[in-house]
C-alpha cells in the first residue's frame, strides 16, 4: 500500500461551487475511484482554496491515476472540475496534481 | 473517528534537518503520539517546505493535541522542532497548526 499526499489550487471565487460538487459526488465517479484503488481518500481545503488530497493506493498514485483515466465518467467529472482550478488552459486537474513526499509515518 | 488535515511551514533552509529528524523520531515521542490517539499519522512535504499532516484521531484534533501537551517528551520534541518552522517567535509548532476543512471522503 502506498500513502499519497497531493496538492491542487481551487480558484478562490469557485470554492463554494467546488464544495457543493464534493458534498454530492456522482455515485458513478465514486465507483470508478474505488475500482482503481482510491482508498481512504479525503480532500481538505484551506480558506484560500489550497486543496490537499490524501489517498491510500494499492500500488502507486501513478497507477491509480492511469486506471481512472480509462473511465469515461472520470473524463466527464474532470471536465466539470477543470474550470474551478488554477491550472493552465486546457489542462486537466487529475494530471496537474503535485504529489508530495511522505517524510514520516506512524501507524 | 475524526480525520484531520493540517498545515505548517518548514523554513526552506531547514528542510533537510527536518527530514533527518523525522526519519528517526524518538521512540518515546512515537509512544506518546500513539497514547493520545495520533493514528495513521503521515507528514508530507512540498519542496518549498509546506508541510501537510494527515492523522486519524479517536475524538478530535483538539483532544489529541491536548493529550500530547501533557507529555514532557512532547515539550522537548516541540522545542527541538520550533526553530525549523516559520512560526512566530516563542510559538510552538503543535499549537500553530492550521486545521483544514475536510470536504470529501471516500472509504
Amino acid at each position: 500500500m502506498k500513502r499519497v499526499g497531493f496538492l491542487l489550487k481551487v480558484r478562490e471565487e469557485c470554492i463554494e461551487q467546488y464544495k457543493k460538487y464534493h458534498a454530492d459526488v456522482w455515485d458513478s465517479q465514486n465507483a470508478v475511484l474505488k475500482k482503481h484503488g482510491w482508498n481512504n481518500f479525503s480532500l481538505f481545503i484551506r480558506p484560500d482554496g489550497l486543496l490537499f488530497g490524501y489517498v491510500e493506493t494499492p500500488e502507486s498514485f501513478h497507477a491509480s491515476l492511469a486506471g481512472l483515466d480509462t473511465e469515461r465518467v472520470n473524463t466527464e467529472w474532470q471536465e466539470l472540475m477543470a474550470p474551478l482550478f488554477e491550472i493552465a488552459e486546457g489542462e486537466r486537474p487529475d494530471t496537474s496534481m503535485i504529489e508530495l513526499e511522505e517524510i514520516y509515518h506512524l501507524d
